[in-house]
């Protein structure tokens, strides 16, 4: 039974990819809006590079409410709590940055992400989608969980060329520079004005020969 | 004298199962609403994951308060104190999360959970119910303290298979794989239309047999 | 001269017994309305436990408002300050919780508790009163201390069977299933009916003989 | 040249004493009242224990407000700063409790508090005097200091025995029970009946004979 | 390609240096500004010093809003938001001070700053600029990365005397005593009056040789 | 070129004198205020001590608001930022008090202080201004830095004598006993009335002779 069977639908949800000393793992990256305007909840024992990326994750997603038509009071109004399961299990790292920004602009939109696609990327403050470790393992991983399409940081397609054969076969892998990108590829919907321009569509780029 | 004679009844209080180095015990958590804004108190000498687990537990509790309900100033004018006895005891770990994800709902509708029922398991921010160990030795504690019903992660359901003759007779079990579905158990009364669909109702999956 | 000539009297004001390495002492709680809203203060060098002990004993005050005719207003537009004196001597563990909370109460309403009573016992948000330790120091200690009326948990009972003739003799004893029996012996006359069925009333259950 | 010709005059000033491994020595706690409603300033290098009688001592002096005059504005409406010079040596103890709570007072109600006094003890919620250390000690340097009258816990009246002459002849000693007769010492014009009954009068209770 | 090629465009960004043990590398300030009133978010693992420089150069940036015409709500109505990726590389050290001043300038003025212009150099809380270390290793990899204008302390002049004749030759170097002179480099639009007197215009001060 | 040359002109920027390993150097203290009212901010890595009588040197100057003319809301809708460069130098110690003092009263008058004016001491919260250590090389230091008058305590008076003869000729030595001396030297023309008494005048009290 493919883990991602587990995953529950429904907007807020996003999956991500975490490397694991016992290899690649799908991660789920779960939120919710609770009314009031204390802050910003994070659980799931998240390390302090983990805690600013979904800091800088939030502020991000925010400086996009207007082009996505979330209003203000979303923010203003709601405290975004973050979870990321197992409860017991220490994480860290940047790597889950757009996996937490996708998971709050679905939250935010009300559009969900399908379960079938994972993600993986550093998310800077003005929306680069900067390059993360332990590609080769996740992809793997991903693919025994259940994954048919993987969004990665173009400065990490290198990392795929040696991929066994059958991942290469079974998984679409989307390469993005900027949140941006697969912000028109997820919530296109929700943008005030069509996306036009080099846009990411769904499944057109497989870079998968790397 | 079995030990849940020793449990106060009404709403708020729900028992869950702890696993001891001397065996597996039953743990009360006890809940209160008290008028204030300011948070959320947790008592009880509880541990990060414990209480990363409660604040889950009350973020998802919030999240179904129209379902069920709740009127949102229930949540917004009160502080909810969560404790768990005894004082003293340094407690910790994720499998305590809808024990208290039941006890705030029980807290919020007003709707007592039963002395005789024990429940353990992880929860999502989702809703999903994770599983836990140490579940041999919760029930055997948990029918040495006078408990008849047990709700479990359907994925512990193999741990059940190597119990104790006596356990599995004396012990109603029930598998779950979501929040909700135990919320259709103990509060399908408070909510707005019926429970529908595949919803877990008291004693009908007894999987005591493994 | 006895050490309970050394307390004052008043609301607010409740003996406790504490165990130390030298034996049993009676401990004096002290507590406070001031005029604010920003939380509670707690001073004496207590130590978590106790400190927790001490917020589970505001928030069961709390819920026992309405039965005893305390407004709104006293805890929400004042905060409470409880100083357990000595200053410098730490203090920690959870067994003068239900000193605390009668503490709490009698400053609540107004109605102060005898100098020569003293009590010790953990007290649950729900209001069980849970055995503690040293109760033969402690009862020894009290009674060289003047004291003449001992509250303790149902459960230490058995640990009064071994008590020196002259502090069976000097001192009666009531042991309490709940912190609500309490209530009944010092605030019946806050209460907005009478209390009834089977109360605690003083000197009515004497268990000096074990 | 005394030390005591070295403190300003005025409300919010008082002397207190200090043990010191190199002999006693006078301490000045001067307070300010400054626009605010945030908190209580500490400075001074105030250990823990020191802290907690300084929040001691401020509770203590609200709760005689109505008694002294004092508008409850001036609590509500300002932050009241405590310092206690000089910035750089560490200070802990609860002994200068009396000293913290009278140097409040004396800000509050505007009526300063002559340099020639000096006094010590730890001061408890309800407002009793509670013995400290270094009595000897410090009763030598209020001396040397220039201290005319010191105030000190009658609990330890026992410690001026064996004083060296010049101080039992120099020094005027006055035993306290309770904070209230030293209110009555200082701040009998602010009160709005006449104080009455054992009231602590300057001078009339020299125990410099031990 | 040039790593300049990987910023962003915009207001809120500018380039600044740091040094490494492999050397000098480009570093980009990111800034955001979201509805809020909070208070100041910095992320990308900045140490003790680095957010006291960021704290500083946010105060400097409030004091110029009069004379760039910034209306004061900017900042009393917004969070600013500061980030400097890579998110998992800790970071120290005064030296982004000018760069994170400019950054919030250019975001508060909707102003950007051109790619390919670096700056390195402490900030004083009035706007000096102080000398940092670094500076040949700076520059050098600040012409790898294809930046083509430095600003600097004047102080650090000196250290750019001995820089290979190839990076005298890309870099124009441009020596700065004030944050003001910056000021008048890249936001004399915004301000109320047209610049005058010394100030630093653009390419006017190469003092590549040293 | 004189250290004192960098220093920026205009209120809130006061001269200081610190020790170090090196000898005693100049320290400029720079102050602003920004809207707001969410507290206090120190910069420069200030210590623990440095920062309570930063805290103490607050108090004091808003104690002399209305002798000063200053309007309450100049404290209460401004956050008084204190920054002492360099950035990454650790500053501790209580020597700088009455510096801080006057760079606040300077900022909160809009009176500046004259750039070749340096001063050392602690201050009291009453206004007392307290000895300090390392004056012979503060002094020295000083001298180098092109300062030419000194403030420092009456009680280090004595720490003057055996300066080298070119420190005692170049500089102007004042003691001083108390702040509110050092606020008719620089704030006179902000007072309401003219200052009388025995006030300290510029020049007019030099101690170079010892
Ligand atoms: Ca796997
Ligand atoms: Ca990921
Ligand atoms: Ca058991
Ligand atoms: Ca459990
Ligand atoms: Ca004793
Ligand atoms: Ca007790
Ligand atoms: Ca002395
Ligand atoms: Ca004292
Ligand atoms: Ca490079
Ligand atoms: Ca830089
Ligand atoms: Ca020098
Ligand atoms: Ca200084």
């Amino acid at each position: 039974e493919p883990e991602t069977r587990l995953r529950k639908s429904g907007p807020g949800i996003v999956t991500g990819l975490a490397w694991t000393p016992n290899g690649g793992e799908v991660l789920f990256v779960e939120s919710v809006a609770i009314p009031g305007s204390k802050g910003f909840i994070l659980t799931g024992q998240l390390g302090d590079v983990m805690k600013e990326s979904a800091r800088t994750a939030l502020s991000f997603a925010q400086s996009r409410s207007k082009t996505l038509g979330i209003p203000p009071e979303f923010f203003s109004k709601n405290e975004i709590h973050i979870h990321v399961p197992g409860g017991a299990i220490p994480k860290d790292g940047p790597s889950a940055g757009i996996t937490m920004t996708t998971a709050i602009l679905s939250l935010a939109t009300g559009i969900p992400v399908p379960s079938t696609v994972a993600m993986t990327g550093e998310i800077s403050l003005s929306g680069r989608v900067l390059p993360v470790g332990g590609i080769k393992e996740k992809l793997i991983g991903a693919r025994e969980a259940g994954i048919t399409t993987i969004y990665l940081p173009a400065k990490n397609l290198k990392d795929t060329v040696e991929l066994p054969d059958e991942v290469k076969r079974d998984l679409a892998i989307h390469p993005v520079e900027t949140m941006d990108e697969l912000i028109r590829v997820f919530f296109a919907s929700a943008m005030k004005e069509a996306p036009k321009g080099r846009g990411v569509t769904k499944g057109s780029r497989s870079s998968g020969k790397g």
